[in-house]
């Protein structure tokens, strides 16, 4: 794990097996430090039950799960979060294929190809990775889905039961984030939560599953039109902090309140002979007020990718007991 | 229009159309005093227009639009709320329809009906007057209406549309409250607004609508486990405040900050001789506080009625034009 310089507790009396129990690395000012919450850890926690869930349907005579992924053209972020997900699945016994367009492929083709896939018994979980090409209308796309298979979570039917609160498929990003805020042992019931971020994908899903039954946060939702001082004052209130905006060093060490628990969705290339990734906390100042931080990379990153394993090991084990959404 | 003592200002400068420009009616202290926005005038504003359109829709040749409405069982309120919208209806050229069924009829009879109703080429509007009796699944029920029928916007579909910010049948409290505000003329972009109330067909609608593009404010969602003290002190800060608990007399005027936007939505029946509906505001403290308010009744519940409305023209003219939502 690489740690930008933050100062990160050492943790003897907390009891949640997910934290990370680090040494104290360094020491730049005698200001109290972050825990660090360690989403790679965290990830391979469920990654190892979800191994065993598949293990144990072969055992049961079933099919092991068949996840899909399509992807079209050749984004280079798209190209590595494709390969990670290939890795994580196949080391649970997920059977993982890819299906890898051209870019110019035209909107009919792969609305054809998803139809079939939707019809196809053997598929279980059907992943279309964003972003689409310009040439086509990622919502389109994203409803043909059946949501018996949408893993992602995207489809009107499964936002609108999300919304709800109904049992589907969750947004994986918002599950990574709440299980990693649970991960730490904090209260979430009735505290002050700020999600900085409003897309459809990432920040809304997460504000909304903040505020939602199990997890009981007073949510605030900021975007680009909050005023910076504004956002200030509300992100130096909240007790939970997450940031999805991509906007690199957004939040500094003078918007946090002490001793808060604060996700950093945030994943900004930066480019150089080395490929970089930097979250939108600066981490290196934060993680002196803070009291739990994730970090960029190694945070929500890897626990999204688990929590896609999770989605699709479900729509595995509902098709085989015939279960809807 | 029934006033609980609030001073409200004269109205001499305000350019929007929709405000009362009422007469200062009662002075009982030195205090700045709230504009009433009045509910029942601005529905009457978008009901004309609404009236306009349906006949310029039998001009074009075209069928009036259908609405039938069912309802189940007897609730007092319901039966009100029914009467109400049918007379709206009625009013604009819509040709209404009830189907009043017995609380104790089964599940799948009104499951059969919604169906029928669904295939009914001559309908084009269903609406399930809400609650149903308990033996029901509101969900289950809310989802087998064809989303292209759904007025009220209940449907997973419609719900997972509106939470993506398609252009489909938004929740008709959310529209009512975004226009109401939109009514004085105050500009919500990067405002604080706080929603005071989750509840899946009210409150939480209404909070996504305030933060979604077009009134773009920073929004808090505010529930049962939001600490007291919390909720002031963020209520103390909103520059529009939404109300939508059911709880009488929850935001008192301490709560409020100085010339406010305040959109009460709640609705709690006083049973006594002659039944009298408060709303969640303590009007009389308020109205000297705030900048603008909305009274109980004749605020969001005649507006919540027009947006009805206005959702199933469009849901006729969609259909007659042969579009989907």
């Amino acid at each position: 794990m690489r740690l930008l310089g933050g100062i990160i507790r050492t943790v003897e009396n907390i009891t949640s097996p997910f934290l990370v129990r680090c040494k104290q690395r360094e020491v730049h000012t005698s200001h109290s430090s972050a825990v660090l919450i360690d989403g790679l850890k965290r990830a391979q926690v469920i990654q190892k039950q979800l191994k065993r869930e598949v293990f144990s349907m072969q055992e049961q005579g079933y099919q092991c799960p068949q996840l899909v992924t399509v992807l079209v053209g050749n984004n280079e972020a798209s190209l590595t979060y494709v390969k990670k997900k290939m890795i994580a699945a196949t080391e649970l016994g997920i059977s993982a294929n890819l299906i890898h367009l051209k870019s110019s492929v035209h909107e009919s083709e792969l609305i054809d190809l998803i139809k079939s896939l939707n019809e196809d018994q053997n598929v279980h979980a059907i992943l279309v990775q964003l972003p689409l090409p310009k040439h086509m209308c990622k919502q389109t796309i994203c409803n043909i889905i059946e949501p018996l298979k949408d893993v992602d979570g995207f489809s009107f039917s499964n936002l609108g039961k999300f919304f709800l609160g109904s049992s589907t498929f969750w947004p994986c990003t918002a599950l990574a984030v709440c299980d990693l805020i649970r991960s730490t042992g904090i209260e979430s019931k009735g505290k002050n939560a700020v999600v900085c971020g409003r897309s459809k994908n990432v920040g809304l899903p997460i504000a909304l599953a903040l505020q939602a039954p199990g997890m009981d946060a007073t949510t605030t939702i900021c975007h680009r039109f909050t005023p910076h001082q504004q956002l200030c004052s509300l992100t130096r209130n909240a007790d939970i902090l997450v940031s999805a905006t991509g906007v690199p060093k957004l939040i500094t060490s003078d918007m946090v309140k002490p001793g808060a628990c604060v996700i950093d969705v945030g994943i900004t290339r930066i480019p150089g002979k080395k490929s970089m990734i930097v979250g939108d906390i600066d981490f290196d100042g934060v993680s002196r007020i803070a009291g739990y931080i994730t970090p960029v990379p190694g945070g929500v990153g890897p626990m999204t990718v688990a929590m896609l394993m999770k989605n699709t090991v479900k729509a595995a084990r509902r098709h085989q007991v015939g279960l809807g959404t």
